[in-house]
């Protein structure tokens, strides 16, 4: 486990959903978090009190997190100095970059004289096995989204206290490095060799006969052309029973790549239960995720009542709304000994 | 480059597509391969002479290629052994396992002591991109299949010769250890890291303008549960103007997986049309591959044929019968100046 307290980086980023692992930390750990670091470029705060590296370690901080994301996970230089200059004011340095804190000797050598310790969230587990499609006893819930960075950890996170707020046994999988900086355990499902990435699932959420529900932390999209193929292997491991659909309704454009536009919520559901049907026939939508946080509150809940219509499913947005309504929906489709309703109904 | 010739590893085996790497060289570089090494127990033969280790560096090999494939790819104890005698006896190993030769310690000294080299095939490029799904210039034909181990290395190889044989510039672009071992190049897509599939293919296949060709070997199935996010990621990295889809219609389950029946071929071929679109829309199928190693000639025949008549599409088994019939429609299709033919025309 990485020691907390913990002080966020921010940098100079001028990215807002670059900085999500920064800002789930702020939000679903925020007990364990003393500050935020950035520099005056930086538009973003956390709500956090903004510290430099040895006045964090002097506010009790232990462990520098890098938490922020780009494409490709490198290491920028300007990162590496200042993973130094929180070495030398002691603390721990934690990355969830692809580039490995490890594999930078400067940082390496600096920790290993101060005395502290490295962590490389994104190293995948050793010897996974390669996905078998066995059916596997329990429930299990993915999240699965229009594009990358909108919502489905988030989603994931607020229908599992949802269910627990019910009584109901169940469980977040990580498979993101916020969602493991956050659960403590998980796995980073985009490092790990493309062999491996249903069965990497499969290890995740082993079958389960407690009548509780596993909740897989979806990644990617089937309609992102940079990572289409993990949202594929990681439908197929999870072996759903049940998935969330997320999308932002201010993105007319996929993540990184502005000559796509986001697909249509429609044909993204029927895309993706098509292609979990492959290792679970039955699988159904439960519910859609809005993340509404750029619109205000009459809109946001008039677009979730129109999508609610529209694809006859609860519609909600977790983070501002609650997931009431698609916890009470999912519970009900599968309840024990009822006939499995319709909306319609 | 691995030096060759070669002496190809049989082992103990008893799964006859388990020996792929070993056959795809003794049939591909047949020239370079002085002999096969295997046990009493092993039913197969490549028709290479059987010899020792020794015997085998005394006509003249310079490497033993350890070209068997299982589920996971670890190097078993007695593979070990004799990748030692081997060198022992002054060859050179290479191996597309996942586990690697050099991550084994008694090998790595070893080697070392002998003066020779130890090759791991699947150890992927440094510093792949992420996927970006830009329209790049140039012509690519991309092989799917129903399963794994069908035929879609055998059929690009096949498909290139012919390209060429019309006069057409057309590249192979390996994308599996046996495909990498047999042109000298490639990358080893499996081994990739999840986030990195499209991009690796991106890469391997650059933009090209001089009317020419890359035909690249497909992996997977975007129907077998434990690869389809490999095969997802390569039909969106590939970009591909043309698909051919290669079939075993010997094989009623997915390899490896006996819960699994194997696709049907209008339903596959659609599906891997639809993933195809997200980054090349005006896709199209050009062809279907048959492996009919196990019929006799009659029956295979006759059942390209009504494959052909049922799909709509030139049908061969191209190893056995040539690949001209596909390789005439699908240049037809792509002609400079015609209109797309379509087959009922």
């Amino acid at each position: 486990m990485i020691p907390a307290p913990y002080l966020l980086y921010l940098g100079r980023s001028d990215d807002e959903v670059g900085l999500k692992t920064s800002r789930g930390l702020a939000v679903f750990r925020r007990d364990d978090c003393v500050g935020e670091f950035r520099h005056d470029e930086c538009r973003f705060t956390l709500g956090l009190p903004r510290l430099g590296l040895a006045e964090a370690r002097g506010a009790g901080a232990r462990t520098l997190v890098l938490g922020i994301a780009n494409p490709g996970g490198r290491l920028a230089p300007s990162l590496v100095e200042e993973a130094l200059e929180a070495i030398a004011a002691g603390m721990n340095v934690a990355s969830g970059l692809h580039q490995r804190l490890r594999d930078e000797p400067r940082l390496v050598q600096a920790a290993e004289e101060a005395g502290v310790t490295l962590f490389d969230v994104r190293d995948p587990p050793a010897d996974l096995p390669v996905g078998n499609g066995l059916p596997r006893a329990g429930k299990r819930l993915l999240t699965v989204g229009t594009d990358c960075s909108v919502g489905k950890m988030y989603t994931t996170l607020v229908l599992r206290d949802a269910f627990r707020a019910r009584g109901v046994a169940a469980d977040f999988r990580a498979t993101g490095q916020t969602g493991i900086l956050i659960a403590g355990e998980g796995v980073p499902l985009d490092a790990v060799v493309a062999d491996f990435i249903s069965g990497a699932i499969e290890a995740l959420s082993p079958a389960r006969d407690d009548d509780g529900w596993d909740l897989i932390e979806g990644q990617g999209s089937l309609f992102h052309p940079s990572f289409a193929g993990v949202s594929t292997g990681l439908l197929h491991g999870a072996q759903p029973a049940a998935i969330v659909m997320c999308h932002d309704p201010s993105r007319p454009r996929m993540r990184g790549l502005p000559h796509y536009p986001l697909p249509d919520l429609a044909e993204c559901l029927a895309m993706n239960l098509q292609v979990a049907r492959l290792t679970s026939p039955d699988v159904r939508a439960v519910g859609v995720a809005l993340n509404t946080s750029k619109m205000d509150e009459v809109a946001a809940r008039r677009l979730c009542d129109e999508t609610a219509d529209r694809l006859a499913l609860p519609c909600t947005d977790p983070f501002r709304f609650g997931a009431d309504p698609i916890a009470d929906w999912t519970l009900r489709c599968f309840a024990p000994s009822s006939p499995k309703p319709t909306v319609s109904a």
